[in-house]
Parts: C-alpha cells; sequence; structure tokens
C-alpha cells in the first residue's frame, strides 16, 4: 500500500524521520508499504509539495528555494487539501511541529485539519494528546481514520501501541514512571552534591537539555506526558492542568542527598490511578519521592526513562528504555505509520486507538 | 467472530484459562469475539466435545463422568478433525500438555495435527517453539493459519507480541534475560548465607517451584525459553541443545556470597547474540553472571523476570514482570486468542509470525 505522507513541521525529528523511512526501506517493502513523501509544511522555512516523492536531498534543497513567503505559508488544511483532490488514497499528516505545551497549539489544529481532509495523523507531539485526546480520537472515528503518537512519551520504545496491541481485554488500573530525563539527570548530580546550577550548566553545555529548560523544571514537561498516558492508557480525559505538578529547583538539593544516604533515590515520579476504583475518575500528579534502592525506577539514570503499569490481570508490568534520543522519536513514527499501512490494508472501519 | 476452542491438556493452566474466558467475556465482546470451548482432550482424564460450548463447571463434571477409556483417548487429531467436520469456521487449538522439556513432545506433534486440520494453535508450551519454530512457522504459514505462544516465555507479559506487534521494522540484535524464577528464589537466599538445601526446601514446601525442579536447577529451562526467545525473535533455527547451559548447585552458594560483598549479585543469566554481525549464526547461554547493582537485571527478586532487547533502531528496551503467576499464563493464552480472531477477521493470508 501506497502512503502518501506530508510533513507538518521539519525539525530534527522530522528530518531524521525522512532518513530513517530511506534506511528501512527494505523493511517496510517487506510489509509491502511504499511510503512517499509528497510535501514539507515549515513555518519559517517554506514549503513544498511533488506527488512524486522527495526524499531527504530534496527536501532540503526545495525548501531553501522554495520562494514561498515564510511569513505566511499555505496553511496545513490546504496542502492535506491539494493531497486529496490529486487521489493520494492513504493520506497521512505527519505531525512534529514546536509544541506550546500550555494549549496544545499550533498541533491540535493541524490535526483537525487533517481530519477534515480525511488524513490519518501520526504525531510525535505531546500536545493533542495531552489537551485534546477524547475528542480527537472521536473525530478521527467520524472521519474514519487513525491517530498515533507513540512518539510522544519515552521517545521510540512501544507504550500506547504495547497496552493497544499486546495486552487485549486488559484493563491499567495506574501507573508511575520517570519520563523526563533532564530532572532526572540534575537530580543525580544533586545526589552526589554537586550544585544545582552547574549540574544544569553542564547539561546545556552537553547538548542534553531542550533550549528552554524552564518546562522540564517546573514539571510541565512531566505533567504532559502524564496526561498523554492517562488519556490513552486509562481514557482518563484530563489535560495537564489536572495533573497535581511540583518542579525541581536548587532547593531539593539537601533532600536529594539525604535520599541517597538513607538508601533511597529522589525522583521526580510521574503517576496516575482510580482511588475510587474502577470507573472512577482518574487522579494523577507529578512530584518528587524518595523510591528504595530495589524500585525498578530508582536506578534510572540520565537518558533512561522507565514506566511501571498496573494492569488487570496480567500483573504489574515495568518497561524501560535504556538509550534516548532523536533516532528513537523518529523510529516512533515509523512504528505509527506501519500500524497506519496495516489498519489501511486491512480495510475501512478499523481506526481503533 | 465465533472461534471454536479445543484443549488439549486441561491442568492448572488450561481450568484457569477457561474461567478467564469467562471473567473477560464482556471484554472480548466489545472485541467482537465469541470464544467457545467445544472440547477437552486429557491424556489421564479422558475427554469430552460439545459443539454447544462448555464452561468450567461442565467441563469438570462432564470430564470426571466422559467414561472415555482414560488409557486410550481419542488422538487430538481426530477431534480436531470432528471440529472441522461440524463446520467450524475458526479452529484453534490451545496446547498446553505436560512438556518433555528434551524433545518438544507431545506439544509439537498436537500443533502438526492442528495445522493438518486447518486449526490455528496458541500454546503456554515451551516445546514447540524451542525445538521446532522454523518447521512449524513455514507449516502454519501453508496451512493459513497461525501459531502463536506469548504465554510460553515470561507467564502474562507481552515478549513475542512485543516484538511482533509493536517493533516493526526493527531488528532485535540480541538479547539478556533473568527468565527462570526458582534459580532467582535459590540465588537471592544463598546471597543471604541461607544453605542450598534450606532454601529448595522452602520454595518446594511454599508450592513455588515445578514438581520436578531439576529442569530448573540444571538451567534447563532457561535454555528452552532461551531458545523460544532466539527462534521467534531473531529467527535464530535453533534447540535448547544448541545453548550454553550452566545449572545452580550448592558450590554457587560462596559465589553469590563474595559477588554481595563486592556489590554484585550473581544471576542466572540467559543471553542471545550474533557475535560476527547481522546474518551470522546466533549463539545463545544460560549461565551464572555476576552483575552490578544498577544493571536492571540484578535487582530482580522472586517471581520477578526481565528481559532486555538490543534493537535498532529502538535502542535498548528491558520488560520486566513484577507478579508472575498461572493468572499471567493464561493471560498470555487470552491474548494470543485475541491475535489469531483479529487476524480471522481481518481474513485470509493474515498468518504473519
Amino acid at each position: 500500500v501506497r502512503v502518501d505522507l506530508l510533513l507538518a513541521g521539519y525539525g530534527h525529528v522530522g528530518r531524521r524521520f525522512v532518513r530513517l523511512l530511506g534506511e528501512l526501506n527494505g523493511e517496510l517493502a517487506i510489509l509491502g508499504i511504499e511510503p512517499v513523501v509528497v510535501g514539507v509544511v515549515t513555518a519559517r522555512h517554506g514549503a513544498i509539495f511533488d506527488r512524486a516523492g522527495l526524499d531527504a536531498n530534496q527536501i532540503a534543497l526545495r525548501l531553501a528555494g522554495s520562494g514561498i513567503n515564510a511569513s505566511t505559508p499555505p496553511s496545513t488544511l490546504e496542502w492535506v487539501a491539494r493531497l486529496r483532490s490529486q487521489g493520494a488514497e492513504a493520506r497521512l499528516l505527519v505531525e512534529t511541529t514546536p509544541l506550546d505545551v500550555r494549549s496544545g497549539e499550533p498541533a491540535i489544529s493541524h490535526v483537525r485539519a487533517a481530519f477534515e481532509a480525511g488524513a490519518h495523523v501520526i504525531s510525535a507531539n505531546k500536545g493533542p494528546a495531552a489537551w485534546a485526546w477524547n475528542a480527537l480520537q472521536a473525530e478521527a472515528d467520524r472521519a474514519g481514520v487513525s491517530f498515533l503518537c507513540e512518539g510522544a512519551v519515552m521517545d521510540g520504545i512501544p507504550i500506547l501501541s504495547l497496552v493497544r496491541e499486546t495486552l487485549p481485554c486488559a484493563a491499567v488500573r495506574g501507573f508511575r514512571g520517570v519520563i523526563n530525563s533532564t530532572t532526572n539527570y540534575i537530580l543525580t548530580a544533586l545526589e552526589r552534591g554537586e550544585p544545582f546550577d552547574d549540574a544544569l550548566a553542564r547539561m546545556q553545555a552537553a547538548g542534553v537539555t531542550e533550549a528552554d529548560v524552564s518546562h522540564d523544571l517546573d514539571g510541565w514537561d512531566a505533567a504532559a506526558k502524564a496526561a498523554v498516558l492517562a488519556n490513552a492508557l486509562m481514557s482518563a480525559g484530563i489535560t495537564p492542568f489536572d495533573v497535581a505538578r511540583e518542579g525541581l529547583g536548587p532547593e531539593a538539593a539537601p533532600r536529594a542527598a539525604a535520599a541517597l544516604t538513607a538508601g533511597h533515590r529522589l525522583k521526580l515520579v510521574a503517576r496516575a490511578s482510580r482511588p475510587s476504583g474502577p470507573g472512577g475518575p482518574v487522579e494523577a500528579a507529578v512530584a518528587l519521592e524518595a523510591l528504595p534502592l530495589d524500585d525498578p525506577l530508582a536506578m534510572l539514570d540520565g537518558q533512561a526513562n522507565a514506566l511501571e503499569l498496573d494492569t488487570q490481570p496480567a500483573g504489574r508490568i515495568v518497561i524501560t528504555q535504556r538509550d534516548g534520543g532523536l533516532e528513537k522519536t523518529a523510529y516512533a513514527l515509523v512504528a505509527d505509520l506501519v500500524t497506519v499501512a496495516r489498519r489501511v490494508a486491512a480495510g475501512a472501519g478499523r481506526t481503533g486507538r
């Protein structure tokens, strides 16, 4: 099945995704999937469209010389509509635009535009799933398309697909996880007595943190991810505003050191559960917790993330990502692409979450 | 889709599976799946068959009074053939007979009989996948049916389905894991200075170990599981004879204690890799290893199992089962049943591994 891809946003993740499509071309062909990048829309570097298909080099060259006024590019909606008018059967929007974590925009609008044009959406963006999961899934169902966002949490390792594809009929009663790398790095440094500002500066110098690190430190990144997980795995119907939130500042240093001395480790833990039982409301929180050393979340260092799912009847399952990074997030997009293509191949009506 | 189930073997796992089908009836109905247990074949307690369907109580009552000569029950082949002759559209053999771990029989013969009768097979048995994975998958492909055995390794948590369903286009370059609970219990006791025989006796008294514990202690159980994993995840085409094997005896006590003193933990680790690179032969081994405390496999106690997959491009992923037990293995059978039903619903030709 040929899948026509339109990329909204073309930053690090988008570029790595296009290269990865080339690297995995043989494996995708074995699955009968032919992804064709037919367009790229960016906010600042113009947009290009070519139904013959574009590779990474062509995109780089032609975006630079597209001549489209970068300040008013055609809207994503116009480009997806163009895709449909040209007869693309399987249309897919790959959404990786920069996120306003406090609103989920512009990603949510892009996702809706795609649905209106009958296009599936895969996204590495936390925004849509954190702020509007239930509404967007309902809209996708009505449009007969899929909305997937495996790359929104824990880079490339399967979390949403783990529950969706491999734990049928099971209920996720709750979860807890270490899902923000920056705070995890800093906590490890604080344990060792390194001053907060030094640790932060060292990480920024190494390129480990995002340009704007405040969303990591104030717990917003973890809260948005907790909302994604609660919405996708527990049908919570919450937003990041509903997640009780604790951040990480210099004042945590003595707590981190004291925890280690007492045989514990201080971690920023994201949690969700239904305290009043099945069917009750989901309560979610991000908070510093001192974990005993034999807790699977306690030993995580650096870029390692982990999530423990409390499932019924499969029990407690922990999935740990030992290596993070761009390539992994790009792989999550490939995995979502394969899911969409499989659904398209299996015929209409299979738009399940 | 109605799926007619024939159970070969009806021990603890088979019984728990039938009860779990009842408990998850609503969830299965939501997926459009109607499992109907139409027959049970046992080696020592006779056999029954009823296309109207059997629940756990009916099976218990009627097996006891089946009157079939228990020493010569009809063969599994005859029963599956009867299923076909009565017009069952989706036929499924649920294979949970006791295993001869050194040959994989009688499970392998049951699986083949089912294929000949056009029946899918799900199994909690290590035998078929450890001894004949490649041959059986080829035979399943030719018969247009599926062969799944998620419950063969690490009880109910998804391993084979994790790779098959959620890591498309990715290569598993190797794995290492702690996948035998009995030896893990004993090693923890040895670390603390408890004598080997006392630890073993305590576990047997608690009902934690299998009746015949020798397969755990001599490494055969772990070697068989390593073969299953290598065959299913890495297309190794090996048998348990090809797995280098170290067991656990009283002589390991000083090593376990010394490892702990040195800040390590001694674990029985199953490993596989392709030392000569992609495309080369798989080498697999089960051996005692002293792991540093920050290794995700080091902290596992008691019934916890874990497996680290070395994947490309998704990196190293660890999946940990914190709660083991019968119910989890029964759940693995339910998950495989759902996979078969989904494939049947998606139409013929989707027999993939």
